[in-house]
């Protein structure tokens, strides 16, 4: 079994962020989080703030407490992905307005802060939309870096290409810039990219083994599924589509379902064809250091058995 | 069967494009050859101009004419292939220098000429290295582009990454401003990237099934192509390497051996970390208008086949 | 005479810094300065915050608050220029340790809380070194753009070209990711560029004037301007080198004495030739909105009078 | 007196081209011109060609050949400056159409050949528009680089920035590649930028003295002047506007009427913000190579005197 690991999630609920929230609070044993922070990506600031208490309301843990970051990238302007994710970002269920607030301090001093009350080496972040808020936080306070344990991100892709150009993965086009200041931060990094995640179909079997569940957060997870499924099925033409944030809490609960490489990583960051690509150099020919662990494949079955398995303890 | 073809190929062998000459000369009924055009790339251009040479004489077809075109690429540095090639681009088997001697005429003036003098709609260009020639013949003369019946071409990739850069394949990496230029001027093109060649590896048994022809020819590719893979077969530890220009003709002689999508495809040339790399927009998410049909799946035991039939004809 | 002002000093102290802050202390009819932010730029963050507290203390102003900002640029890696400045970033006179403190406070909070503090529109932005802290500061809480009067700054060059480069001046070169964020904030900009700054030479008789005041800080100021020089003097052959960093606070005392255009400003974040250029539209030929008002013209002898009088009183 | 030079002229008539051209044309004891090759730039190919052989047949100099050249820059779209210079391009006075035809020969191949017929060192090129022709004639044949003499043209600027960008002027703007090419290729360049061109103004009292001449050469070369000064004559509100491409003549006749420096010249091709600008180390702060002598000043009474002189011989 993993060792169990102090956290903080910086997400842009999205119902696949939802889902890996969701993942995360059921499965205690192996995760505390210590505090979730919305970042602007899939729907603005505002909305992922929402999202992530409601979240915590349907899962009945409202006592971990919720940060807001930033509202908008480093440098380029703010792009969005309503046509994925439906207007709020979590379309699909009908769930109520949550009750619960975010706390008064900021997204970027909560990150430093707990890092470094934390003992050295002992949080973990992870990441499941821009990088905006740890690349403040690391532009803030450079000494946070070498304290990080690990950084786990959901972002990138290579020998699947991108989703949102032919280059680029949404996570990192949102904020490229933040994207290079992290891979080139020291801090060890896991990356779970669309050759990961482009594996992990939400298919109708799948969908209905969560559904199945019976529980009120089941169920609305899997309404959540069926509707952000749609955007991807159309495209690929596959049965359900890709499921992605949900890789970097399992990899937490469960590391031996992935397998991958250590593989130097840039971020395209200068021009507008390619920006935002993760330049993975998975078959070492450029002479560069890895910065980070590349994930490649993934055991599905297992991946969604221990969804399943998980979401019924909520 | 296909139709009989008039076509110039633009090369700089390269045991894989020595191949792919091979095949061109073997295949009369579908093929007839207007000219050889030298091009620097995997060695320089006095090199690959001595190759072709070097190969008509080995098949016994020194009435094609051999024209030497550019030494460097448009913007960029030269860059070379010798860790792959050898010294001189044809190692492996031992071959006498060439009686047959270069054109004085041009290859530039060459291509120039020959689309003008034929009917329109006639030529087809099949590119094996980088694009440099057939760019600087439509800078001469733009009247040309609508005049040529097809452009086919060894070059990129896109699910499968480059192999000199992680973004970037090498015939288009060596002169990234003329494959845009190529690539935007209207010509009809068939692409053959890394995705298709990379699924043709040259195993022991389809070089042995080539060595056991027992001619010279037949075994001096053999030669050539147990050399060439080395450097792959180390790389990528498979059973045999990659095997990349004889697709441009094997395209001509069974184009149902390959599948793929007319795709829009942009050239990198404005960053350093991804220079050469050809943006395919397989799913279509840019809105960009088609400007290629991109090969992405092959029939590679039809291939060899093909390959070591036609070159038990020689 | 112009309006007291609250402003808050961003610098990086370097001589000229600490002339501008000598300028700053020295006038308080016309301005108060409610902190000083110290960056990394001329030297390290260290020495910068050194720096401008051995000026308070030259000075005996000690009750103003200092706060250290950010170590480093937001995206390149960090540069400095001691080859001007010398070891220290005040080589010159001989100066005593300073016993004063920084404030526990990180820079961009103090900036973020003064600017959400105080009343709209009455908080001046003076920056004299990389614009780092500023764009952190929006980057965290981009709520504070509206609320700022005005940002008057030490940067840039257009016909008189860079410094650092032939394109670049040293401070938007230092950070250009910062310097992109601030000049597509809508805040309204203040430029001092190269064009200003080269006009305002430091001649024998300019730094024998404020010698010759006889004080211990206008004694000290005169032999920091002395070692100043030293680097441009060698450069352009000129009596005297450039001073930079004092027309940010001598156009709040006397903004008479600049003349200039509102103009389109856009910085060069995406060439390693020219980054770090401030793209001034002079002849209003893009048709860009003008975003900064760009001053070229300057009264230089009025210039220098006005700051030996002001240190006169210190 | 300078020596007797074999020059080609490389042209896009525009109006200061034509002076250029009626400037040499009146200058045969300093000045033998080989011929002359139309690119395309302020206009289409087809006007620039048309315009050259106006002026011949005006000068009543038919026996140079005229020689047509590239339709397009290498890598960038086209553009023309028909609102600085009429859509003819030689707007002003009324000229009939020529008589005079272009040669069959390309001109990439005129350049070539001359190149390599004449002896090493002894032909000049004078380039008045892009570099599109000189760079195409590179890369056929690279060869005849260390044969040219020198290559004088107008183009760039630095100190005082651009004209169609505020970065970049427009012959290089039409064709930065080309630009780059060339400033790369080893020849040894004199470039005559904006910084002199700006003070060469065409005032009413030196276009009085030109068409005080009398002759119609004089007094259409008057009316062209008047027409073409328009435009800059209401963007920069002065008496006249700059005279560009005659400088590049006068050098060949009285190089003593320009000072300048040996400086490294490099161009910017990578960002669309600054793509076309002439990065100009004049400070030599960036430790390159001088690849071109770089003029700044100019005896601007001294080269209308010449102007007057000259087209008086006509």
């Amino acid at each position: 079994m993993a060792e169990r690991r102090k956290i903080i999630i910086d997400t842009d609920p999205g119902q696949d962020d939802a889902a890996a929230i969701m993942l995360a609070l059921a499965s205690p044993d192996e995760i505390e989080v210590l505090g979730l922070c919305a970042v602007a990506g899939n729907v603005p600031l505002k909305l992922t703030s929402r999202n992530i208490r409601i979240m915590l309301e349907l899962c009945n843990r409202t006592e971990i407490p919720v940060y807001e970051g930033c509202e908008r990238p480093l440098v380029r302007a703010p792009i969005t992905a309503e046509h994925v994710h439906g207007s709020t970002g979590l379309d699909g269920p009908t769930l109520p307005e949550p009750v619960l607030e975010a706390q008064s301090q900021n997204a970027i001093d909560f990150i430093i802060e707990t890092i470094r009350r934390e003992p050295e080496g002992t949080v973990t972040l992870c990441t499941l939309g821009a990088l905006t808020n740890i690349a403040t936080a690391l532009q803030k306070a450079p000494d946070i870096a070498p304290r990080v344990k690990e950084l786990v991100l959901m972002g990138g892709g290579f020998f699947e290409g991108g989703n949102i150009t032919p280059a680029a993965e949404f996570n990192i086009y949102v904020d490229p810039h933040a994207a290079d200041i992290v891979f080139r931060s020291g801090i060890p990094l896991v990356m779970m990219p669309l050759d990961v995640t482009h594996k992990l179909l939400t298919t109708k079997a799948r969908v209905a083994a969560i559904r199945d569940i019976g529980t009120r957060p089941a169920i609305a997870m899997a309404e959540m599924l069926e509707f952000f499924e749609r955007f991807d099925v159309e495209k690929y033409g596959s049965d359900g589509g890709p499921l992605h944030d949900p890789t970097v809490i399992a990899y937490l609960i469960k590391p031996d379902l992935f397998d991958g490489r250590d593989c130097n990583v840039e971020i395209e960051v200068n021009s507008e064809l390619t920006i935002g690509m993760t330049v993975v150099d998975w078959w070492k020919v450029t002479g560069r250091e890895p910065n980070a662990r590349v994930m490649r494949d993934v055991d599905a079955d297992g991946f969604f058995a221990l969804l399943t398995e998980r979401f019924a303890r909520i």
